[in-house]
């Protein structure tokens, strides 16, 4: 059946259906009336908005609906999660051509709500529209834990800069989907599930915070691009070492010399970069249990300014340094 | 110069620029980091998200883009006004063709502070995507008064049925716009207005929640799609009075026998549709300085049934019964 068919109605009736009752956050009202309200104890509130639009952020040729679903609420999620966040509630804000399959909106719902599931988060409300594209716009809401929230405008000279996960597995993803590279089982399994289904760092960025670090965002653009942004924002520099990255087996073997440059320039990881002091960073990467890496450091250079150094020191040049909306 | 000359950081940091501070709502964090943080001190939280998209809910060639900025947030102030609250913070996710106008972004930001400075609400954060087609999704974060709400699922039989304002008047108002009709400077200003820049109710949701009502919702769907909704979630029936139907002067004009049709099944009113015991209706009727008109009653019918009654209690046909979105 085709949401046109199904109405708008009969359409929102189905997915509030699907929405199981989450254990810990419980709205006062959910789905069904003109706002959704719950009680908050957190003296804190967090909130973030993104957007992924088909043609733009994705293609239904290279990720599935349910895929779609996981992560445009994931993207979200690690906004709150760059913050040390507590994520609740979320609103989903739909817009779908009229010859849309109620099937795959279900689908899409199924994604959403199995990643809201691992955190807890109750689907409170949204809105359906009609739309010449494909787009899915969700909000999350949450609470800081004490009070704090970590800070893109908070790193200082002398800082370690550090990162999560690998950087560029999002980017090689979407590199093979895109252009049907082949390659074994257990590589492609990686490579699709770091774009299509990123996870949101919610314990490790509340563990930052816990740790004292102040500083950090989620490399949503690019880790060079995500640290100017912290860069300009604390009017700082920074150095990299590019031989510390972090690459990923089945990136330095699918993607060879182009591997560095994805783990630089390639978007979407959805991993948190921090900035802290040497004996804080060290004290989370023994704390973590997801691998945290050491790639450089904040200096008082000119704000904005990334240094690139190889190896031995050398300067390294790179091109493409991000995502570009436009 | 185009959105897709400034990039879409530039467009951000012009737009951010733009956003005078509330005395009344200051966040803890605003646009610019991960997401956005404040403190509140209301114990119930209130939120609500709408989306406007070109094409569907607008068009270019009878909305400018100011009046675009400020109807897509008052279709979402208007959710708070349904539930008595207090409207406080925005977040605003636009996507737009990459060949859009800068100045027109900025205009359409215009109309949105315009109308947010009115009510104290700051836009705190929000998201820019390129998109085939304009679509302007707006959250609204706030709070209730005293920890109550206006819902629609509390009306109850006996109930006196009441609507702010005058109904039909943006349906008429785009009818005169989509099909050029031509009427004298006063009545076409009115019915521009009533379409392009409808005012939230914002100060009238909380007298009612104050006065004792506990049944409310908002027309954006049509007068009777939406007592509908309040109905079917009361588990209620309702008759109308429709010589009752408050019409206003440039809709009974220019519109003459279809005028009442308007009023029932015209969408995006954005008026308060309330109900509750005829003493408390008569009293927000005296306090109100805003009209209100009783124009029917809650029954204990087949839940969401609503019969319509003309000037001699005989019923009344009427074939269209409300906004679709498919």
């Amino acid at each position: 059946m085709k949401v046109s068919e199904m109405g708008e109605f009969g359409l929102i009736d189905l997915l509030a259906k699907m929405i199981p009752d989450s254990k810990v956050n419980r709205p006062v009202i959910g789905i069904g009336d003109d706002a959704a309200a719950w009680r908050s104890e957190s003296s804190l509130q967090l909130a973030t908005v993104d957007t992924l639009v088909q043609g733009v952020h994705f293609s239904l040729e290279t990720i599935t609906w349910k895929e779609l679903g996981w992560k445009s609420l994931a993207i979200n999620l690690s906004d709150i999660a760059a913050m040390g966040g507590v994520p609740q509630y979320a609103l989903v804000a739909l817009a779908l051509p009229e010859d849309t399959e109620v099937a795959d909106v279900t689908l899409l719902y199924e994604g959403m709500i199995e990643l809201a599931g691992r955190f807890d988060v109750a689907i409170i409300g949204g809105n359906i529209s009609r739309s010449p594209a494909v787009s899915i716009t969700v909000t999350v809401l949450g609470g800081s834990l004490n009070g704090e929230v970590l800070r893109r405008s908070a790193a200082r000279p002398g800082d370690k800069i550090a990162v999560t996960g690998y950087p560029g597995s999002a980017a090689a993803g979407l590199e093979m989907l895109s252009q049907d590279l082949q390659f074994g089982v257990e590589m492609s399994t990686y490579l699709r599930s770091a774009f299509t289904r990123p996870r949101p760092r919610i314990a490790e960025g509340q563990l930052l915070l816990k740790e004292g670090v102040k500083a950090a965002i989620d490399t949503s653009d690019g880790l060079l691009a995500d640290l100017r942004h912290v860069c300009e924002a604390s009017g700082v520099a920074a150095k990299i070492n590019t031989n510390l990255l972090p690459i990923h087996p089945a990136v330095a073997r699918g993607f060879g010399e182009r591997a560095r440059e994805l783990a630089l320039s390639g978007g979407e990881d959805y991993e948190l970069l921090f900035t802290g002091k040497a004996e804080i960073v060290e004290r989370i990467r023994a704390k973590m249990e997801y691998p945290v890496t050491v790639i450089g450091e904040i200096t008082s250079g000119k704000p904005g300014e990334i240094s690139l150094l190889d190896v031995d020191g050398s300067p390294v040049k790179i091109e493409n340094t991000g995502w570009k909306h436009f």
